[in-house]
């Protein structure tokens, strides 16, 4: 959301965080497709045309079927952009990190492959990463042991490290400290740089938030995002 | 359960585990009281009588919610049990460790005192524990480091450690290899000695699972119970 926004002009913006029951990256794709698809027919109550899915485990499980689902909608995910900007940068072996689900289904792996055969690409899913951001634990001891047990056996084999969750651009400093050879490509920014263009009307932008639990991380991800005056006080939901 | 079974006697068992919407413990009071009535509606209808909270967020948050709900049902819940066992035994300081929820509401802070007023009780969220045993990661490196972040400030300051998570059992191992002189009381024991006799009929229990999502811990949790022959294949339910 913070990156679409320095992207767009004039455009209104639901933005819906399905607190009460993340994490997602842990559950059943079949889980992941009925909450994903009940968020999106959230957000289509309000008339929207386009939809963004800026979860990568929603990305990989569920953007097919919202497509078959809701035809009317043109829908964008966050992988694609990803791949595209690893293809263009990396140099001979590519390592994606992300959730079970995510590393599970393969689709950073396949979407590389196809497009740059003569890419290595490794893959590990690094469940603890999300509780740890989600506890605000973005530096020290244990965000470096878990980090280093996660990351360091591929110390010397990758060039490209993509952050294949929404949450990891958050340690996007601890994993430059631990691993400073590695280029590390997250999925935000070149989704944003995908959309760039895309939502250009007049005046500001406004932006609705929607959350389905008044949890302890949106409380301090409210803390934090409200230095950006885009943002407005969220509403608590059920789905 | 796997405590129950081992002091009950020709009973039969519905079990519920919420595992599309799992952890309980990093949401709100609101969230997980809505979440535990959907769980206990659920049960209600193969007619049960009695019902058994077996999770410590919910024990600390949802109990007297789900009585004033459904009065007509027997309710009890894990965090009593335990602390009349950590009264019984702890000399003079308690450490409780337990998810944001269960710790936030100190409960087990109050319970203990109002039993015991010369114990001294210190309390902490340790949020991260239970992605670790969700992974699996019950010993090494990143478990040490984890166990050691949150535990060491309290040594030489408690004589006994309460898990107050029906996870933390399974880190009893670590905990105790990582700080030696320190009790360690958890809440199953307690609860199944508290229910000692309650369920005492005819020949072998009967148990019947149900889960809310076919997660990777389910089928880890699956493969180490089905050891227990009175376990049977889970039935995936949507609440």
């Amino acid at each position: 959301m913070a990156e679409l926004l320095k992207v767009s002009r004039g455009a209104e913006f639901f933005y819906l965080g399905d607190t009460a029951r993340v994490p997602y990256g842990i559950r059943s794709t079949e889980t992941v497709r009925r909450y994903a698809l009940e968020c999106a027919l959230f957000l289509k109550e309000f008339g929207i045309d386009t939809l963004v899915v800026a979860c990568n485990t929603a990305s990989a499980r569920a953007v097919d079927y919202l497509r078959e689902k809701l035809p009317e909608l043109e829908i964008f995910e966050v992988i694609t952009p990803a791949v595209e900007r690893v293809v263009r940068e990396a140099t001979a072996s590519v390592g994606v990190i992300g959730t079970p689900s995510t590393v599970g289904s393969g689709v950073y792996k396949r979407e590389i492959l196809k497009r740059r055969k003569d890419l290595e690409v490794l893959q590990r899913a690094t469940p603890l990463l999300v509780p740890l951001v989600e506890e605000g634990l973005l530096e020290g001891e244990i965000t470096d042991a878990v980090l280093r047990h996660y990351l360091s056996p591929w110390v010397g084999r990758i060039d490209t490290l993509l952050l294949g969750c929404t949450h990891y651009p958050l340690l996007e400093g601890a994993i430059r400290k631990l691993f400073p050879s590695w280029r590390v490509v997250n999925s935000a920014k070149p989704l944003a740089e995908f959309l760039k263009g895309k939502f250009n009307g007049e005046g500001e932008n406004r932006v609705h938030l929607f959350f389905t639990d008044r949890s302890a991380f949106l409380e301090r991800f409210l803390a934090s995002v409200r230095l950006n005056g885009a943002l407005k006080e969220p509403e608590i939901v059920s789905l």
